[in-house]
């Protein structure tokens, strides 16, 4: 591998096992008849997300002003910026300008947020963010109506409801978060019809409830789940907190750090990419700060920013050269791939992605989106 | 402060507390007679790095090639590259072409590093570098003569050894990391003595361990110390982890994200300072991912990429616009500032970081070694 290799530590995308990806959810969400709308803060990168655009997505969703105008720019038209923005005169502005050359969706969470769209937005598409338990931004499904009601006063159009069930992410938390968000979503149109609105679009999402989402829609329509729209991002992608979710199996990471292994003291081998390559992720319930792709039994146990302490079980297998179960183990000098708990962090280092086929470098992608966080 | 301000999130430094951060250190590791050769990844700016040296730092430290074909560009001419490089090709023929316009070392902690360094680097000057309680990377103290001397017949220039005393990042954890890294290096000193090679150069450092370095130094450069170099990075900014170690006061903090609250339910308050603007550092012994500099009492208790989830106690004086010790406590649309737990992360994630003089935007800098981890 290295001949042909930038130098490392580099992150790489597999690009068949990305197309993969990419049809897989296309196909779930296009079974269940829900509109896929993909989080493209994941990838950050348009040429990714016209392949998702080509496989059937109905547009892209964002976090940020400064990415839709990325995305923009690349020619992508239909954004929605899935963010309670309370924008100043100066983000106003940008808006203003954006939603001349784009069919422009924006998110609203409490009046202040509505009116401060107002002064420049008129008629402009809103949805009402609305909490479903993750506990982040979002108002009480309660009061979905009210803010409805309230944007659509100050000249907004108000077309429907969006949560992010981030509960999700915990061990066996989707099923249960899915659940959590039918009820809310259930409620918040209610409210919303109530004071006259419909909520026409009612979004969710997150990677590892999209198949419960996808699955209780496809079962039935109507009775089961109100959501027609979904917004993963990791899917493309995937990363050590889907593997150990349970979203995804090893075969469906599609990108991956390579690293170099630098130093090896018994069964500590320190790797060339730290928390600058990888990100800083970890959650309670993750078993380390990534995982080694080609061996499992492997963990990260300490980041800094230019170094991962990889820890192999003390077996006599485990002896740097000797076989394991994903081949020999690694000896000083030697490539390894690393999979980043969260893929999103990771994207966000780099300027550019390196594409690989059969494990050759073939290309690569500029992030371009990396940073635009305003 | 809004009206001269970039839209947020944004990083902000305050020019005379970052000029008393400088001086002060300088003038600590002066009065110890030991050289100050501060790390650079912290900030990653050639003009920050100018200041440094201009008052008094002997070169500057940096974690990566990439890092310092930056800092050479922009003219500085002495720089340590501590970390032990595995070098493929590629990265040999950037060192030997960096040799050439630089004052170069270069550091290894065994013989297959060395080797591959001796391959076009003869004469380059390298430090050993030990494990002095870290167990990051670095060779056992007695395996420092073995070590240097294979380097030396390889062609090499061994002038010294260093350490991080990485567990000084815990609560009380400075004073017992220095006594560590006083016993290893002597350890280490000691064996490549018996060897016949002088170790000249005695580097260490991290910024809670610094103070107390200097100061044993200070006391009695023979008996107490050997150290006669330090390469501190954090202290030129200061960040909530040096804050709770207790490195650092409120004072002495010069770098902070300005947010904007984009969401309040309760004594919950959501920033739009994520983990994509604060980075997702978290130390077990950390309360939280950042703190407000104006809110002692408020913890950061959730991180996602483009929300911070800041939780002010339940009392009556926490209601948003109620007076607090910070004064009023923040309100929707209010701008608040908050303090990365790790700067070194959080500034790798900009392209630029704002220019600060009396809570006025004076100016902004460029972070020209971002993302430079190969």
């Amino acid at each position: 591998m290295r001949k042909l290799s930038p130098d490392t530590p580099y992150l790489a995308i597999d690009k068949k096992l990305l197309a993969k990806n990419i049809e897989s959810m296309a196909k779930k969400t296009s079974k269940a008849r829900i509109n896929l709308r993909p989080h493209v803060k994941t990838h950050k990168i348009p040429e990714l997300a016209k392949l998702q655009l080509a496989s059937g997505a109905v547009g892209i969703t964002v976090a940020t002003i400064g990415e839709a105008e990325v995305f923009a720019k690349k020619g992508i038209r239909d954004i929605f910026i899935a963010y309670p923005l309370l924008v100043s005169e100066s983000k106003l502005k940008r808006l203003v300008k954006l939603s001349r050359k784009v069919k422009l969706t924006l998110a609203i969470d409490s009046t202040q947020g509505a009116k401060a769209l107002a002064k420049g937005l008129a008629g402009v598409k809103v949805l009402v963010e609305i909490d479903s338990g993750h506990h982040r931004s979002g108002c009480d499904p309660k009061q979905a109506g009210e803010v409805a009601l309230g944007a659509k006063t100050l000249g907004l159009n108000p077309v429907g409801i969006f949560t992010f069930p981030g509960h999700s992410y915990k061990p066996k938390g989707a099923k249960q978060a899915v659940a959590d968000e039918q009820r809310a979503l259930k409620e918040a149109a209610t409210t919303m019809a109530k004071v006259g609105i419909e909520a026409k679009i009612i979004s969710s999402g997150s990677t590892p409830s999209a198949g419960f989402s996808a699955e209780s829609s496809g079962k039935s329509v109507k009775a089961k789940s109100l959501v027609n729209e979904l917004r993963p991002g990791v899917y493309v992608f995937n990363d050590a907190q889907q593997l150990e979710l349970g979203t995804c199996t090893v075969n469906q990471i599609a990108l991956w750090a390579v690293a170099t292994v630098v130093s090896v003291t018994g069964n500590r081998m320190i790797l060339d990419s730290g928390s600058k390559t990888l990100g800083a992720d970890r959650a309670g319930w993750a078993t380390g700060y990534g995982r080694l792709l080609d061996f499992p039994e492997a963990r990260i146990e300490a980041l800094s920013e230019h170094h991962a302490t990889a820890v192999f079980p003390k077996t006599k297998k485990a002896r740097p050269g000797a076989k394991a179960s994903g081949g020999k183990l690694p000896k000083i000098g030697d490539l390894v791939r690393v999979i980043p708990n969260h893929v999103c962090n990771a994207v966000n280092l780099v300027d550019q992605v390196y594409l690989v086929e059969s494990q050759k470098v073939v290309g690569s992608w500029k992030v371009a989106a990396r940073g635009r966080n305003s």
